[in-house]
């Protein structure tokens, strides 16, 4: 059995949430998690260089071999969507740095694929990121979406087995 | 009198145009010019990262001092603005890589500064631009918007001046 080793990511300026999870046929567990928070008072480039860099150096030290990120629902607010957009764009930058193929899940995707129902609200994933991965410890909101995009692209099989079906 | 060479950008994942100018007092010339275009073939995390490694090269090639984009507008289309969002990203992450401050102008002050009306088109932006700097030979709308930008920070005196008024 093949173990892949999957990096979730939950892009954000403030608060760039990242999740390893290492995934055994259907034995999930956990790598390590964190969350990266470029200092406010810094210029909008430089906030989004510690977030490609804070990643970039993620993925030299774990060396995963496969990466995942929440699809991003753009709803009626663009001056919301342009700034998510600055984020997830460094952090898909980061993960092809390295050569990384990039997964995208929907955020109903990911929830059911933790949770079982794409109804469910952060506190579930929360919840269940933290039972699928009881070696996890503490894990805030933004890790916990990180690890959650990992365990639904493992859930899928990871790309593998995607272009096998 | 201090030169001072600036690169300026126009942000775009299939075209990312690029110019640098040198300015010197009151007087500019042309220094290089082009545009990123990574190929469509590809995912997207790596067309990203072509815009972000492309701009690193040409930074780390050229040096330039500072560095201007121009201010998105986000209109009603969010879906666009993430798009935009994402490359823009990327570019003012590969910016910040060399430490380099990144100034922003909004559209109407970028026009004003080079063609002298805030309404101008693009066409009128490529026309003064070849005006302002003839030796720069052919430029496709891209790569004169950029070098538009960095006319425009230049016009506005840079940081040091504006640091200064």
């Amino acid at each position: 059995m093949t173990a892949i080793l999957i990096l979730g990511v939950d892009p954000g300026l403030n608060n760039c949430g990242w999740g390893l999870v290492l995934s055994e046929g259907s034995r999930l567990s956990h790598v390590a998690h964190g969350v990266i928070k470029p200092p406010s008072h810094q210029q909008l480039a430089s906030r989004l260089h510690d977030v490609f860099q804070g990643l970039s150096e993620i993925i030299d030290k774990y060396q995963p071999q496969e990466a995942a990120v929440e699809e991003t629902f753009v709803n009626s607010n663009a001056r919301a969507a342009l700034i998510l957009g600055q984020a997830r764009g460094v952090a898909l930058a980061a993960a092809a740095r390295s050569g990384l193929q990039v997964a995208e899940y929907a955020p109903t995707t990911i929830k059911k694929a933790v949770v079982g129902s794409g109804a469910a609200d952060k506190t579930q994933i929360s919840f269940m990121v933290r039972r699928l991965l009881p070696t996890a410890g503490e894990v805030t909101a933004d890790a916990a979406d990180a690890l959650g995009v990992a365990l639904c692209h493992a859930a899928h099989g990871g790309f593998k087995r995607r272009a096998g079906a």
